[in-house]
C-alpha cells in the first residue's frame, strides 16, 4: 500500500482569483503533490485546498503554499464571516492509507517548527499533534481570532508551540495537525417534520448520549425533508453503517423511514468497504481483494 | 476514469516452472500492462495469468504471451485434467472502467486476427464477442478438446471465426473474447446440513428459477458448514446484495441463518460500492466521491 496523506488546509483569501490560484500552483507544482480540489467561499473570505500524495510532498506542498499565502495575504485588512487566527488558518494532516497517526502528527509538529523557523509565523498543533488537552479543540485555539491574538498570546498559557508569543504582523498565526478524515454524512428521513430529525440526532451525537465521534444535528434539506446531518469523526472506531443503524431504531420509535443517505465530499475506499463487510457479513474480505485497491500497491 | 482492462487468459502448462515464467514475463515486458496474479495447477496442468491495462497494452501483452506459449507448449504431448483447445485455451477481455463492453469485444475480435495471421493459430470467438448465439458459451466450443478438433473444425458450423479450419498442429485452436467479472462469492450457512444449501442454492441460481446471472450449488465448506457457492456472472445488473438477500430469505424458510459470506479473488471496485449505496440507501453517491478513485482519474 503506498502510503498516502490527506492535506486539507484553509487559507484567508476568497475573494481574489489570482491570490488563490497563486497558491494553488505551489502545490501544483510540487513534485509528487496532487491537487484534487480548490474551494473558494466570497462571503467567508476563505478557501481550502485538498491534496494529496506521500507525508514529504504533501509537507512540502503545504510549506510552498503557506509561504506564498503570508506574502499575499494581509490579514489587518482581512474581514470575513468565518473565524480565523490568520492568513494560513489551519492545516490538518489526515492518515489515508500506508500511514499512522502518529507520523502524520510528528511530521505536523516538523512542519509547524519549518514554518515558523523559514516564515517567522508562530504555530500552534492541534487534534492529535497537540501538546496538551486544551489545545486539542480547533475552535479553542481559534477563540478571539487574529483580532485578539497578540492578547491572547501574551498568556503564557497560550505561548505558541513554535515560535515567539507574538502574532506575525501580517499573517497572525497557524493551526497545524493531524486528524482522522472526516466523513459529512446526511440521512435524509421521510417526513418533513425537523422535530423529529432534532430528537435523533441529540440521540446519536456523542454529546448527548449517542455514539463517540460523531456531531449531529437536526435540519431541514434543501429538499424540505427532515434531515440527520452528521460529521463522522473517526470511522476507524464509529463505521458510517452504526450511523445509519442507529438512526434507523431512533426514527422507528416515531414511525419514520430513512428515505435516503448521502455522503458530502470525499470518503475513504476503507470506509465504503467497511459498510459492504458489515452488510454483507464478509468477515475475512482484505482491502487488496478490490482490484482498483490492488493497482495502487 | 483511465482506461482498466482486465485480462485472464489460460495456457496449457502447469508443471514445467520455466515456461510459465517465460509466459509470465512476456506480459512484465509489455509497457502499460500490470501483472497481478500468477496461479499454476499441477493437476490440471494448466496455469492462468490476470493482468491489467488499458486495451493497447493488454492486447499487446497478451498477444506476446500467446507467441511465447504456443513456441513452449506442445499439445501432441500434453495431459491435464482440465478440457483446453490448445496451448493457450482461452483468452477472456474485461471492461473494468472507462471503457465499453462492445469496445472489449471489438478488440477481443482484433486480437484473435491478429493471433491467426501473426501465429497461424485459428482463433473462435466467445461470450460477447461470440458471433453466433450457439458460440456464447466456453464449454460448448471446447467440446472434443483438443483431440476432437481436426474433427471438430471439419465441420462447417465449427470453423473457426478467424483463421482456416485445421488445428495449428502443435497448439490446437484458441478461444478469445469478452465478458463481465466474475465474482466469486459464497455465503456461509449456520448449519452444516448441506442439503439446506443445496436448495437454497437451487433457488438462487438462473438454471432453476432464480436471479439471472447467477450460478449456484450447495456444498460442505472447508470449515465444515453448509455453504451456497455462487459465480455472479454481471454484477453490473445483479449484485452483490441481491444475491445475499435472496439466500437469507431463502434460508430463513428453513430456520437458517447465514453466518457470514466470502469474496474468493479480486472483485471490482464498483460492485463493493454497489453494496455500500444498496444498504446505506446512497442513492446519489458517485464512485469519483471515493478518494482512492478520484486519485486513479
Amino acid at each position: 500500500m503506498p502510503q498516502l496523506v490527506e492535506c486539507i488546509p484553509n487559507f484567508s483569501e476568497g475573494r481574489r482569483r489570482d491570490a488563490i490560484d497563486a497558491i494553488a500552483d505551489e502545490v501544483r507544482r510540487t513534485a509528487g503533490a496532487r491537487l484534487l480540489d480548490v474551494q473558494a467561499d466570497e462571503s467567508h473570505n476563505r478557501c481550502v485546498l485538498t491534496f494529496v500524495g506521500d507525508l514529504r510532498a504533501v509537507t512540502n506542498a503545504a510549506l510552498a503554499a503557506t509561504r506564498r499565502a503570508v506574502e499575499l495575504i494581509d490579514m489587518t485588512t482581512h474581514r470575513g464571516e468565518h473565524p480565523r487566527l490568520g492568513a494560513v488558518d489551519v492545516i490538518p494532516l489526515v492518515p489515508i492509507s500506508g500511514v499512522t497517526m502518529e507520523e502524520c502528527a510528528s511530521a505536523a509538529r516538523d512542519l509547524g517548527r519549518q514554518i515558523w523557523e523559514t516564515l517567522h509565523v508562530p504555530v500552534y498543533f492541534y487534534a492529535e499533534a497537540a501538546t496538551r488537552p486544551e489545545r486539542r479543540r480547533l475552535p479553542d485555539i481559534r477563540k478571539g481570532e487574529y483580532e485578539g491574538l497578540a492578547q491572547k498570546m501574551a498568556d503564557p498559557e497560550w505561548a505558541p508551540d513554535a515560535g515567539d508569543p507574538k502574532p506575525h504582523p501580517t499573517a497572525g498565526a497557524i493551526v497545524v495537525g493531524a486528524r482522522r478524515p472526516l466523513i459529512a454524512y446526511n440521512i435524509d428521513l421521510a417526513t418533513d417534520d425537523v422535530a423529529v430529525a432534532k430528537k435523533i440526532a441529540k440521540a446519536a451525537r456523542e454529546s448527548s448520549g449517542g455514539l463517540v465521534n460523531v456531531q449531529a444535528m437536526g435540519v431541514v434539506s434543501e429538499s424540505g425533508r427532515a434531515q440527520v446531518s452528521m460529521n463522522l469523526l473517526d470511522y476507524t472506531t464509529t463505521p458510517v453503517h452504526r450511523a445509519f443503524e442507529l438512526v434507523r431504531v431512533e426514527a422507528a420509535r416515531y414511525g419514520v423511514e430513512i428515505l435516503e443517505s448521502e455522503v458530502v465530499g470525499l470518503i475513504p475506499l476503507d470506509a465504503v468497504a467497511d459498510a459492504a463487510r458489515f452488510y454483507l457479513r464478509l468477515n475475512d474480505f482484505r482491502r487488496e481483494q478490490i482490484l482498483e485497491a490492488r493497482l495502487m500497491e
